[in-house]
């Protein structure tokens, strides 16, 4: 759990960020946005940043990205009606996969509330075996690749 | 069946709206969204308004609303990345009732993509039995109130 | 709402039954089941029946049900952990529509929970036009076709 | 992604499990199960694993368990409508924290399909401070504790 006590990081610490209203439906009986719903919020910036920028056609193109792992840790609470400006960087880029980092902002607030990792493997629709990353892909996560 | 073949209202037909943006996961294997999100939009829509006029705390309240009936007409595909715009009327107000219309309008299109209702019954928090629309929150509904 | 207060049904209402296990997630911050989730277990019930006697592919079949009209009376609450037996009859059956009728029943409860409907359209996968109900799956569905 | 190579376990690596049954709207576009559906199967095996055993009450307890962390790596394909068992273990147990492992299986399968863990801590309802884990509790989750 020594992850746990990193801090939290700051929005500039991501290059691109998308804003996604919760819903009511997001909290829990504890009234807070349950731990299920982060991923489906990292899931939403990573596949829409994709989507717009033309390199994911998840009805028709030949290859996709299947998730093979995640992860999140949950810094503080976030709950409807919040509006979550989700931060997305790319912090490893291999010959067919491809490592982002997210982080989930509440409101206004300057540090993370929830940071994640999501992992996407490039393959072929029909097979589901690994093929490299396009070059148009390539260029389109590179801009995202994390300044070290 | 007779309702499906009503036309889809227009965006003038509500005089409120909320935005919401949709998400990956509310997308099936038919790749549009799911039946059951649109209800979750319907969720969000009203609750919000409430929430936002200071006529529904959901965490400590004495009173709350709870759902007693929904339904809704599919009239067009919507799937994400789509930017939904939510539509909300009331069509009727009683003691302790009140009947909610929703319309979800995709991206700019004109006409409603799915129209459906929300019937809330305002309950006592403890005993959940009906109790009379405080004053604050009829206020509140009556500028909601469908022109006939 | 005239509706809601009618009687809810028996269990022998519905010539067949599915239990599904509620989830934590299906909770909210009532401490009951979200009014949506319902409209899952209605989807659960029917695709599952369908899929199960093998009149839906959801994969590659050449034709599909697209839903076009659901609605529900929420008549008593349901909880996780509760199982929840979604029972599921035939109300109406056209030449390629079809109306189903779905009680949801709480633990070993005699009586409905929540009772709705969910409308099916028969379409062609690539057109998305109606088509009729193939022979085979009008046997199945008149299987399931309410006692008058 | 070294843990991505890290064989899948077996049924027998975790003392305790529990069936979940799979839901239409869990199939994604590729119609597969969204990854974000494998944490709420985590969610429910675990609190209904303490619900059952009497030292969770959500509704009333003093004492609740909050999220910190969780992560799952993906193995295999789930899809409706597969039925899955949870497989549970408890892998660290602290003063006031707890690190359970989840294995996810489908239908009868020897290796599990999805592996990921999940950390709770347990507060004081009001302030949300960590406090030490109740004796009754203790117990209960030692009885889960992975044999080294």
């Amino acid at each position: 759990m020594g992850d746990v006590r990193q801090a939290p990081s700051e929005r500039s610490s991501y290059p691109l960020s998308r804003t996604i209203a919760t819903r009511w439906s997001d909290n829990d009986i504890y009234g807070h946005m349950n731990n299920v719903v982060h991923y489906s919020l990292f899931d939403t910036a990573v596949n829409g940043f994709l989507m717009e920028r033309g390199v994911l056609d998840p009805h028709g193109g030949e290859q996709v990205f299947l998730v093979v792992e995640t992860g999140c840790r949950y810094l503080g609470e976030m709950a409807f009606p919040d509006m979550i400006t989700a931060g997305l960087r790319v912090a490893h880029l291999g010959t067919s996969s491809v490592r982002y980092e997210i982080g989930l902002f509440r409101n206004d607030e300057p540090l993370a509330s929830a940071e994640g990792f999501f992992v996407h493997v490039n393959v072929d629709r029909e097979t589901r075996r690994p093929a490299p990353i396009s070059p148009a892909a390539r260029t389109v996560l590179e801009a995202l690749l994390r300044r070290s």
